[in-house]
């Protein structure tokens, strides 16, 4: 079997279109979002969205649950979509409803969007609590079945404490370090170092406002700042999680930021100048452009296998061990 | 028209009983709890149910929404009911419904209970953030629409900052002094004094967990520390909130402490040896026994005056200025 490519990240206005750029660019795996600010029932309706999805394009998709379904993706050129959630609204306020998202295909869940949860604290809060009652025994309950807490959006305490309170290895699913581009929603070194050194995982995000010079940001910069990263944490920790927004509109990344919680305009990372989604860097407009990433990384002096690695391998490793019930 | 008799927070199993003992013991206005851990549908249904039985007793009960529904169920021998949150589930990740909840009748609502919420913290968790960002403007909305913040499960640092961010004066619906009995439910003085100092009101509570000595503690002793908070904040800021659970089944206490959060049994200020309602103290076990708090406040020493603010004057000025929009 050839190397995987996975993007463990991606939030595109899907359509016909960008199904088949991902068979262009050879993405084997997918890891999409099905709720931002969703309720239990309207997380639903997104996953019987993605049902339908299946059901029209079998030869383009296959839902994807577990790594093998990688392997088959790989095998029989298609791309495994897996499932995720940024926020903890859709299970609401039951715990009970952790392990029927699992039976739902749900594989990675944000504790917190931002915003304080009723697990723990997200990254534009002023206070950070760590994980609340209800946030530990989530975790738990999380690790129980098969679903791997993201601490992507979450502020620094509570996700330090996500990976003292985790028995299996979290994952911040797409986002740069703050030493490369000093980002809110970047990360600080001993947070990636207290992830890394547990056997989490970080997935790189393409995002722009996550990118040193935003839009500009090149591709040599990017990947010379992996390899940084790689010398920090070792190769065996990093993967992508380009946080592609492909083809939304800007009322799209509105309520990616406002929800319902808000009555004044919340800009999040952008600004009333820039309160759109911010254009993609040249160099990774949709997934027809993921070889430049390996391209970019074989140049910022990464082996074959290494390369290989970030690029997928180190993602399906995580998803072998992370999607089932705990032994 | 006499002094109103106001017991400003009631659970009881309501039943065409507990009706008649309201008029029994003369109690003009109770603040009933419509949801703890229900969703906006699921309150829904219990606002619905107080629907029914306006229309099944309307010789016992009235809707009340203003501090003149108080005063014509003086003048015609019933009760009215105010409705009331006692944990902000309800209006789930959505700051639009503070307005619809108002427009149902919702005339409290507490931030918090016991846990984190998405606004606040609740006083069983180990940190407090304060007011989060959602909490900052569900406040200022509440302000707005006339809809009382109530601190009561809610943690210190949190109670400070709303009585800080709100425009308006907020309460305490249902609690005691730390200083007489030192329950996690019960409030430190300083919480108290800035609470009172901003006009704001405190009700005090006959829940036995609430009391010192518990469910032996004496009238006496109830009313000595009454007396001892008034000259502390001064009798306009006093009044009662018994926190009267009667007739519920053990069942009901289980679903307050542990809601759909907990996987484990929490016995919040109970135990495993005593998990269930404590017994109440046999001067005060149901609405016909409520001319005995007003008996041992004179006792106590408070003028008629006084005692007749503690028991509704002083909610019923509160209701006044509360219950509408802000001007």
């Amino acid at each position: 079997m050839r190397a995987p490519v996975i993007d463990n990240l991606q939030y595109v206005n899907w359509s016909e279109t960008a199904f088949r750029q991902l068979r262009e660019g050879r993405v084997d795996a997918i890891h999409v979002t099905i709720a931002y600010h969703e309720s239990f029932r309207e997380a639903v309706l997104n996953v019987s969205q993605w049902n339908g999805w299946f059901e029209q394009f079998p030869d383009l998709l296959l839902r994807g649950t577990t790594g093998d379904d990688v392997r088959r993706a790989v095998e029989t050129n298609r791309t495994a979509v897996f499932f995720g959630f940024q926020n903890p609204s859709p299970i609401e306020d039951d715990i009970g409803l952790i392990e029927v998202w699992h039976q739902l295909g749900i594989r990675f869940m944000q504790l917190t969007y931002n915003n304080q949860s009723l697990l723990a604290t997200g990254c534009y809060e002023d206070n950070d609590t760590g994980l609340t009652r209800f946030g530990k025994q989530a975790v738990a309950e999380m690790n129980r079945v098969g679903l791997v807490v993201d601490m992507s959006h979450s502020a620094d305490r509570s996700t330090l404490e996500a990976i003292e309170n985790s028995t299996r290895p979290i994952a911040i699913t797409h986002a740069n370090p703050k030493w490369w581009h000093r980002a809110l929603r970047n990360k600080e070194d001993r947070v990636i170092r207290a992830l890394t050194e547990s056997g989490g995982m970080i997935g790189f995000s393409l995002y722009p406002h996550h990118l040193k010079d935003g839009t500009d940001c090149t591709l040599q910069s990017f990947c010379e700042m992996v390899a940084e990263a790689a010398s920090r944490y070792g190769v065996a920790s990093l993967g992508i999680g380009s946080d592609l927004c492909q083809d939304q509109p800007d009322s799209v990344v509105t309520w990616m930021r406002n929800g319902r919680w808000s009555k004044q305009m919340d800009y999040g990372e952008g600004s009333a100048a820039q309160a759109g989604f911010p254009p993609q860097p040249d160099w990774f407009t949709d997934n027809r452009d993921m070889p430049n990433i390996a391209k970019g990384l074989a140049d910022a002096g990464f082996a074959q296998d290494e390369t290989d690695a970030i690029m997928g391998g180190n993602w399906l490793r995580f998803y072998d061990t992370s999607f089932g019930a705990q032994e």
